[in-house]
């Protein structure tokens, strides 16, 4: 319950056309997510985005057009599906009103679709998205464009790994340019350490699954990274680009 | 070397009171940490105060003392020792000189030791320090004395796990109110999850190696908390309170 | 052996018409599922229904359909197929004799399929199952289907993963209202903990397999909820919806 | 807030005596835990005797004689100590005011430590604890001690490991009379499987971590008591004699 | 070199027709397979039919036809293929000249292939095959085979998983009359515990990777086998049928 | 019961001097170990001499010293403590009678104790036992003097680690002369494999925990051992050098 | 930037041509490729061949086609592709010059595709690849081509497992004769260990993902390998025979 | 047997004063350690020095002194004791003869002793050690003095972490100069890929058990290293300063 309807509800019962006992039976009965706890889920959800955003593996075509389709008649202006396969994502465009199916915006490599356009930018700084390897970069992708998605100015490294250190030497400038850095990596997990020696912003590290043998699928990229947290990184799942952008977003709108 | 410097020497070749030769071998020879990358690192270490941490496990109390004298004889105005046992730390006051003996404050569940007391609070905002449990409280001191060591202003929720969802919600105010949270849990490592749902702000999470059986020393708190990542928490190695204080200063210093 | 077999025999014997030795014979080579500990397993069968559910997987069709029909013959009145592909289902209607097919009820979600109906409610209470995410779905739809067909009244809820508290609050009622809880949860699952803290109630937990990276196939959900013990929760295998559900009607059956 | 309150409140808006404004203020300030959720909690722990359990396990004496003090006070009439080692535990006595140390009953083997005696029984059955080997003694102690604590009559059976399964069959009559069955085992973890195939009522399975090498500290007698799942059983954390015999309590007294 | 060969030469040096020189040279450049170690190897593959095995996996139809081949021109009377999947067993026969292909014997379930037949049974016993459930039957299928292709009488098992212990109990005498058990289990891993308590004689357990979440494609099941040990079981690798009946075999031929 | 026993009381019921009903009830209330399977197990015992056995771990001194007493009154000629640390082993002999505690035989390297003296030698032929590395000894001892123990002849190989294939080659004499072989291994986990190569009779590894790194415990022995059972191996649990000597005994004895 | 550029530079500034200001802030603009740390990179590129060298992995053939070229209109000679599947290096080579497509040089089981030929051997001795099993082969030819490419001699020692240690023991005089060994296994991982203790030359082990249950797809061959060091083995990651045949010809091209 | 005893053998069986018989009985009954395997085997204890080493850990102070005597005896000039404990090696000191126990040099930090001095420096180049934290430094010099021990000239680096990578950068000369580098770290497992990034010379990565939580005793760094073996590195056992060193050795001996 808002504020705003509780406030008139009081304000009824003030006025005698309500029973007190009325009152106290509604707000018990109101979902809790009209108390205070869930408004300001709410209010996050409109001020970072988190409300402009469906996790699309695991839903079925309808489905995400459905929520689409919930999502604009409730005002939503733009709208990010993450983990969307090029075929599901065309599936969902075919169900579509023709005018919102013209303005899908699908991102293959990065399994992401988009309704509506990017949100203007109005974070503070850069997020810089240093990427280790070319295999890397679909995670990378799903970092930068998610960040965009949010409203930040996004600058992208390819091709940084450290086992060629004067790639990344050489773009020094860049990281210190940064508000936040996200440093995506599958073998070489240990950009994150170096990353985060020449930066003086925070470092969100996002491991990806690429490699093979004893990268058990982007575990080693995780713990190696987790074995650098004294310097400041902090970690989000193997290939969670989504997350580690989120995040940077929130740090890049604090004010 | 220095930018000053190099420009010195190269005024002199102009002077002519250096050999061209010359310059191009003190360039090459000088330690990289005289150049771009190295300075970049000196300028983060002044501006963030990683220069003033010693990591002390492993540590004797000599080289701790050894290393103390070094800073502070280098102007470091205040030194975090972290990871000190109490017997080491008294070990390593025995070897002060008198008045900075005196002036070593040993906090012994945090395993801290401070020299030159905490930084005058500079920060943007609060940094909140939600612990679960009273068995993971000395991790969550070792977040919110690091913090405040850092220059932050720092608020401590204790005993908030999610078993009993009331206590946290009862709270919900501080966690509205901070800039960072930082979410410190062993058994209960949903409360990274819980939190971040609750908070607009950017969630850092501790995993802490309390607990018995299948808590696995962290393991499990640190990927229940790495499940959480999509709505926005990153997370730092088990027991880490003071990596993520740090990553939590670097953002709450973000102007 | 039936107990009253048994005395049938000892009877003969006494009476004449049977010798000592062949009772004892009988006795040895009845099948020991003739005797005590055999038979409290057929009366558990009969009386918790576990004589009426196959495990699909791993038989062919033809398998199936020649179990069906055994159990049929010998009087069995309604049977679940567990873990059902929806095309096997369809292989095994087609081998069952015209009636039967069409009342085989196939479940394609929660694979299962159901010969001769629900069994009436007959449990004391009601089941609630809460499912953490869309996703969870499926796992916790093998939980309410398998519960329903064992006699219980069962209830739902959707979508009420701890990562925004509040839509678990709002139905905290239905969390009073029931008997026994089954918390189905992959990536949060941290929801069996708050749940056990609102319920007064036997809460049994279901990891699923749903997630990605360092979900590991559900292993992270599983250590999660184990170490939600404390408060009185217990869990099943990754998946094992009908496991929970199995668990949950034998407590909601106790007089 | 209680509900009385709450209307106490709403009938002073009604009378005029209180701002409309100032009832929507003291509802969304008060801690959440005086609202419905938290109630619950409350209600939990009385009814089941969560708020009669401390967990002795890193708290200090002092810690731990301020808890019971307090309780005391509050009028909890008896209290159980989980995780108390026997030195702790008389450190503890040494700390209560004589009349309650020497009622303060320590187990030092189940490593429990009881003040104010077990509840009278009340429940509605016999719980059966059933334990395959010697050294996996103090698990099932903890387990019925916790059960007997919390007013259930408890049965224990020794040495029922599946190696000699003669040993349990010999007491399937005390299975069959059993209203929850507790099955306590490290290297026989195949103990709950067997059970659970003889016993017709719930049967909640407790790892130990007894054994060596490949027994990983109880790890494989949890998975293979996870992989039992599908004839109805369920487990809890590895050494949790206590989670188990709270959730067999629940049980056991659902009317 | 055979001895016999060594003994000629060694005479052809007494009797002046070869050169010291040349015995030494040849005696060294012989490849070790003529000396003692690789003779011993020749005779173990002779005696316990080890040389008669080909493992099929990651060959070729055409590599295999061709081992088969040469095997037979070699005078192999009869050859095992294992891991040969039913499509490439085809293809092998398909390769064969006609006479062979005709006696080219297939078991797709056990992806066996036999040339050749089985050898007369000259073992001193029964090896009893023990299977937990219906879905272990392939691998059972290929302990029973391979035993029965090295000459053994086997007896196979059906069903006898220890969830309904009375199903193994009433086969008590099948267990008794054994020389040798394999015992097969993929969730029911306990079985080879409680066979083992029921035999006098070795029993050899094979973990499967039936099975789902927490059985980990067998781990599970093979440690729960491997705690089993103190009472004289011994195990093989996951899925290993074969190397169970290799063993059981040079048991069950021991004079 | 015994069937001599039943037999009895079904001749009483013919005889009229017993009531059908009471032959039932005795039947029933007798203890299974008195039916079929448990006179299986005690068979076993007697003959392989596992009732001979007692496992040391976890058990006081007085629980050891009171089950010696009970089966040296119960007529057992001889028995053997296994896991027993040498204090422990002087503490149970200050609590044995005068006699008995100057025949207890303490291995403290093999933590074994021997009451009685070894069985005479009735195997049928020799146990090998060969053995890695230096540090292995313990668990290679435990395996030899268990198997001496239980009746059978020992030969003992020390360090013959397959990283000096040479020292093992020159034994191999002793393993072609042997019935049964046991390998144990830590570092050297190979060391299976190549005499299993070598011997064609069974082989039985036992994995030790010695190593550091990524030997873990014994862990990777383990595995690397149960990789090698395509040429027939078995393996025992990490350090159970009793569990190989048993079985290698049961070998050694069948008839 | 290269000493002789900077040489240049500081003499125009000697000159008077130069700004002593703008020789600083080209020296600190100039990548750092252009400095020490970075030439060291092209120099070892150059000498050791690691510049020839395209990972396949995760590109697409239009990708691996533009490098390539790109290459060699730089000047490159030959170059290697890795993990480069047949199906996708003939869509390469249909994206490549008529003349080089002639030219490219697929080898399907080693995964390799080669332009340009082998480098002409100009190593110091022979590598020699020991290669376990006929399912390794794949990873063996890895190594054995790439080592060729590389300009060195290379033998190629098939089916030399230790389980038959005859085979190994027969090709003594190839291992001695080799500078360096490359040690090729999957389930027979001791193949390093026994190499090393014959060999008195660097090995270098390479763990296959070949195998089944408990060979984990390469990591118990790892591990195994792992706990051979002792020796003097070391270990790159499972299947890579690339980096194995890498170090062996940097050490092969030591002068 | 040596080459020129099987000569003489010969001979006199040329002579007639050996019969042929006598002849082969004496080659086939002599130890393989004669032959040819073995021989090797000797070479390259002589040759490398493996011959030289003594494993400490596991054997007593008794049993060390032992084999010091029969080393020295023999003819060793030089002994190197690895995994010495301070204590222990005391012990061994207090058992040698006076004169050996005054050149016994004990070296605490590496648990080294070593007794005959270094050998003389033979070797082609230089090994760089290179180690990433103070905490490394153990293992560091375990594989600084082993290889300086062997005949080589040993340069070692200090707190060369990649997280400051301009401490690793302004040593880059060193890196250019060594034959071999060593690379040693327990948390920053990336320094083996920066270092074999900058280095023309094979890398040999040693990972460290220094660290905590997610750093699992060396297990993440060891992983971190096995992913970047593409460039050219490869890795020992954790811990395992001695291996590295001793194939550096190798590697610096190769002429």
């Amino acid at each position: 319950m808002e504020r705003s309807e509780a406030l008139r509800l009081a304000e009824q019962v003030a006025a005698g056309t309500l029973a007190p006992d009325e009152l106290v039976r509604r707000l018990q009965t109101s979902a809790v997510s009209d108390l205070g706890y869930a408004r300001v889920d709410t209010d996050r959800g409109m001020r970072t985005g988190a409300s402009e955003v469906v996790y699309g593996e695991g839903k079925t075509p309808e489905q995400i057009a459905g929520i689409l389709g919930a999502m604009c008649e409730a005002g939503q202006e733009r709208v990010l599906i993450t983990r969307l396969d090029p075929e599901k994502a065309e599936a969902v465009r075919a169900l579509l009103p023709a005018e919102r199916a013209a303005a899908f915006d699908v991102r293959p490599s990065a399994r992401l679709g988009i309704l509506g356009g990017m949100k203007p930018e109005d974070g503070a700084g850069t997020i810089l998205v240093a990427c280790a390897g070319t295999s890397d970069l679909p995670v990378a992708e799903e970092a930068a464009l998610t960040a965009e998605f949010l409203g930040n100015r996004v600058e992208l490294l390819y091709d940084v790994g450290v086992a060629g250190i004067h790639r990344l030497l050489s773009q020094v400038d860049a990281v210190s340019r940064a508000r936040v850095v996200i440093a995506v990596a599958g073998m070489e997990g240990a950009l994150a350490s170096v990353v985060a020696g020449l930066a003086s912003c925070p470092v969100i590290a996002v491991p990806t699954s690429v490699g093979y043998g004893a990268s058990f699928g982007g575990v080693t990229a995780l713990l190696a990274m987790l074995n650098s947290c004294a310097s400041g990184v902090s970690v989000v799942n193997i290939d969670n680009g989504f997350g580690a952008a989120f995040q940077a977003s929130l740090i890049n709108h604090l004010s």
